[in-house]
């Protein structure tokens, strides 16, 4: 085994104290000092470089979430980062390889080579493969592509469109020759949607209050395509708009995952009807076995510079809470890390 | 032109007296006689054998129809028929042939031959035509083949089982080798699908009220595809219990359609991407060029006795109002008809 010389022997460490009710609290995580100890055999010591926050986190700290997915409280939080091998027992890693798994929120982590996998360096920042090139971006391309199935000249409207997820889906559907409007929470602004990304048309939710007024005047053609990451009210005035045939994929509910009770809403399975649409919840995992051509298309696209994408940072271990929490409340612009080394 | 000679000159019609507001009441209607005419070149005149009484005649009656479906106040309610052909004004069709159009609610009906189709009388009886050989048969066949594709061992549910589409659906899911459980409303009774149609279970829309623990009872292994007639509560019920890529497909609101103002109701996107579930709303005019493949298929089971079906009959046009009305709240038992003729 190799080790660099300067290793500290702290490990810092986000656990969750508490479960969340509705809206997750700063007090609902603690920074915690463990020990850092040595990787057995088959296993390696990661430092990590980019911890990943994603809105289904909310989810899997939630008792509702099943099993294999749930964060226990007094551990530490799950989720995916990017970083570095500090130290290998395994032949097949070695000190200073890129890699990417489930390291969880804390500096280092120790874990089986099974449960990583080695990132390319040469194609794009390492922090893509948690973004464009990861999960997010491949969230976005079989979302958008495979349930959606979008045609040149349809309308496809995205909702949380400033998200790791949104501001791919929309570039995709502009790619695919389509008229792409943009919606998201007014924290985040809209206008990077048009300037830098070419979305047709964006703005932020209160378009979609009173019914559907102003979202209407952006979609005057109706809509074809809808991508939801966010649902309630949103996802209500959207549906009174779609037109025949229309094809919606449900990604995420997040104005849902943080109600501390369940909300009502209009019936609209009578629209579905009336317009022969369809509506589609997803998960990534569900295409696993594809996600090499996934990621071969997204690197493509990227190289061309016909993706683009922003990242938001937050620095240091002990800043993910509130970067997390703000996350949930759409006030970053792209995608949302938490940078743990300089 | 050849004309039978006992031919009377007055026709009775239902016109529609006011749009209903709400459930519809027997005075939305009216008793109409109207001078009988001789067909013009090109049409036949047709005398009504039966009256198809549908749901989706509810919808429309309403103002908010679609402009080529919308039945007009002060006019014949629309509504599809069987009838013998009394005087023709074109050589395709003679005096007695036996045909299908949207004669109305009425007694006699003048009709361009482009709008009627010969029914063949030798395959089963000609009430049949209106039921499971007609539109309520091929739309059982195509939501639940086509759009939930039910595998053997799957647990099928039919809401407004007792009605001309669900017995149908059910049945087709049984042939399929699926578990199905029915649901209708209290006053049709639920026995006769299981002693007479194979279903396996069945039961009211009282086993999902509070929840839905008499239906969780009645699904053990959960609910893989659900075919909706009914929405409301039932579909809040019946989508709790959804398994992991369950298909629902929606083909009526039956709850929803006599409101006088829209419901609420829990949301339940959530569900769908957790489950990566899909719900589709459809019309069987979607699937209108395959129509002989369906047709073809329900009377190959019609015969060898795999697909059964009840009638229930009211009997001269004036007993149309009141008919349709039970049937909108599910007092009938299977295939609603109005009965014209002796």
């Amino acid at each position: 085994m190799n080790r660099v010389s300067s290793m500290p022997t702290v490990n810092r460490r986000i656990s969750l104290a508490s479960r969340p009710v509705g809206f997750p609290r700063l007090s609902d995580f603690q920074l915690v000092y463990a020990p850092l100890t040595s990787p057995g055999v088959g296993e390696v010591l990661v430092r990590s470089t980019f911890l990943s926050l994603d809105p289904s986190m909310r989810e899997w700290m939630s008792d509702t979430a099943s099993h294999t997915r749930a964060a226990a409280v007094g551990q530490v939080v799950p989720g995916c980062a990017v970083g570095a091998v500090v130290e290998s027992g395994d032949p097949a890693f070695e000190a200073g390889d890129t890699v990417l798994g489930k390291l969880g929120w804390q500096e280092y982590a120790i874990l089986p080579v099974t449960d990583l996998r080695k990132v390319d360096l040469s194609i794009a920042p390492i922090s893509t493969a948690l973004g464009v090139l990861g999960i997010p971006g491949l969230t976005a391309y079989f979302g958008l592509l495979d349930i959606c199935n979008p045609q040149p000249g349809e309308t496809v409207v995205v909702s949380a469109a400033t998200g790791a997820v949104g501001m791919i889906a929309g570039q995709i559907a502009k790619i695919m020759g389509c008229r792409v409007v943009g919606l998201a929470g007014p924290e985040a602004g809209t206008s990077w949607l048009l300037d830098e990304l070419g979305f047709d048309a964006a703005c932020d939710y209160r378009a979609t209050a009173n019914g559907h007024g102003q979202l209407g005047r952006l979609c005057p053609e109706g809509v074809d395509v809808y991508f939801d990451n966010v649902g309630g009210r949103v996802t209500d005035a959207v549906i009174r708009l779609i037109n025949d045939r229309a094809r919606i994929a449900v990604c995420g509910q997040l104005s849902q995952d943080n109600l501390e009770a369940p909300e009502d809403g209009p019936r609209w399975l009578e629209q579905l009807v009336v317009k022969q649409a369809k509506v589609h919840g997803f998960q990534v995992s569900g295409f696993a076995d594809r996600f090499p051509e996934g990621r071969a298309q997204l690197t493509s696209w990227l190289k061309q510079g016909r993706l683009k994408y922003r990242e938001e940072f937050s620095c240091g271990i002990e800043s993910a809470p509130q970067a997390f929490i703000g996350m949930l409340r759409e006030t970053n612009q792209g995608k949302q890390l938490v940078r743990l080394t300089e």
